[in-house]
């Protein structure tokens, strides 16, 4: 029998795990908001501070991987718990590759602002990009939070939204190298910025979908966002 | 007490989850010759059946995950199976991105096909990047089946070389850009479809490092290469 302690003790080990993924899951946010910053702002130290702040959120995956096989292996967690332990397993790799795509990001930066300029970018499309990636970063962290689905659907919405928008920087993108071929060296630089981004939207959403399975128990991965939207209001 | 019956029963359920493991790898090994066979072949039938085929590596995802799950919950698995277990259901989702990639390279090779093409692009390098790939997945999921590391290190080095092989397509294609602005368009399309493989290449790495903490208890992620070949050779 484990006494009332012990289920104190576990409840406390299970709220520490959630509040690291949460804390990672703050670093990574303020790493995107970062990189892009020191993008846009031509900001050399932000980028390098980009870069060298991976570490950290590397670490953090592999503490938490640690605590949630600690508490599998000591606590035996209800059907629930367990389900949410497995997801969070699976969230922080995906914040860790976020944090990889910022990472991306702030390298390019370093390049484009140490290279001789022929031109100066304009970032704006990958500015509202960033943005939005950011806001579905935050809606999913959020639902984790609360463990409250409501909102999961539109992370799914808005990634489709950012898969279109990556297709139209890549258009704009050709045409400016079609003009000025000069251009192309610069142009794919952007290019990987905004694939980085897509990438990113692609996690977002993926942490989304682990939220939806562990409130309500249903796997959403590899479905459509209507398939999604009814397990998220059921 | 559990009965020698009850431990019979437990090796052959995590068996057939390392089965499911190795033959959603193998799927995966499949996809990526027949994408890349369909690319350089011109083939578009196969380039559609790797499109087709994705869905049943998404469903063994599934599957595998909820075996995890199921064996962690009704079986209380020793620290050593507990890891293996966890780091099985960290292999899958690898596995399943890796498939992701080679949709992407199956996709476009219908693409290129389906449009009116201004040259016929030379796939040397993307074929040498690709078996390279292979390779490495193949000695990843090798070291899997058999819990064996002595290999795992190859992996490594290998994605090294994989990442020096993506940046010199790169820049010849920028080359040929330049000197051919009417290849811009098509030039993408291989750019994509080279970093596409450049990312299998981090998946199976990612594999390998699994393994090594599977068989060894050490977790390599986030560590040079050095270290996981300390590790890998203790």
């Amino acid at each position: 029998m484990q006494s009332e302690h012990t289920f104190k003790q576990y409840d406390a080990e299970l709220e520490a795990v959630r509040a690291k993924v949460l804390q990672m899951g703050g670093m990574v946010e303020e790493q995107i908001v970062n990189a892009i910053d020191a993008l846009l702002e031509a900001n050399v130290p932000l980028a390098n501070q980009v870069v060298e702040r991976d570490h950290a959120i590397n670490a953090l995956e592999v503490a938490v991987d640690e605590a949630c096989t600690t508490i599998i292996a000591r606590r035996q967690p209800t059907a629930g718990d367990l389900r949410m332990i497995m997801m969070m397993v699976k969230t922080i790799t995906d914040l860790e590759r976020i944090g990889d795509e910022a990472t991306k990001i702030a390298r390019v930066a370093n390049k484009i602002y140490e290279s001789d300029r022929l031109y100066t970018p304009r970032f704006n499309e990958i500015k509202a990009m960033c943005l939005q990636v950011c806001e579905m970063l935050r809606i999913a962290l959020d639902a984790f939070a609360r463990l409250d689905v409501s909102r999961t659907v539109e992370v799914a919405r808005q990634d489709m939204q950012v898969d279109d928008d990556f297709r139209a920087v890549t258009r704009q993108l050709i045409t400016f190298m079609l003009e000025d071929p000069r251009t192309i060296s610069m142009s794919l630089e952007i290019m990987f910025i905004a694939k980085a981004i897509e990438r990113m939207g692609d996690h977002a959403k993926n942490i989304a979908e682990y939220v939806v399975y562990m409130v309500k128990g249903k796997d959403v991965r590899h479905t459509t966002v209507q398939e999604m939207e009814k397990e998220a209001l059921r």
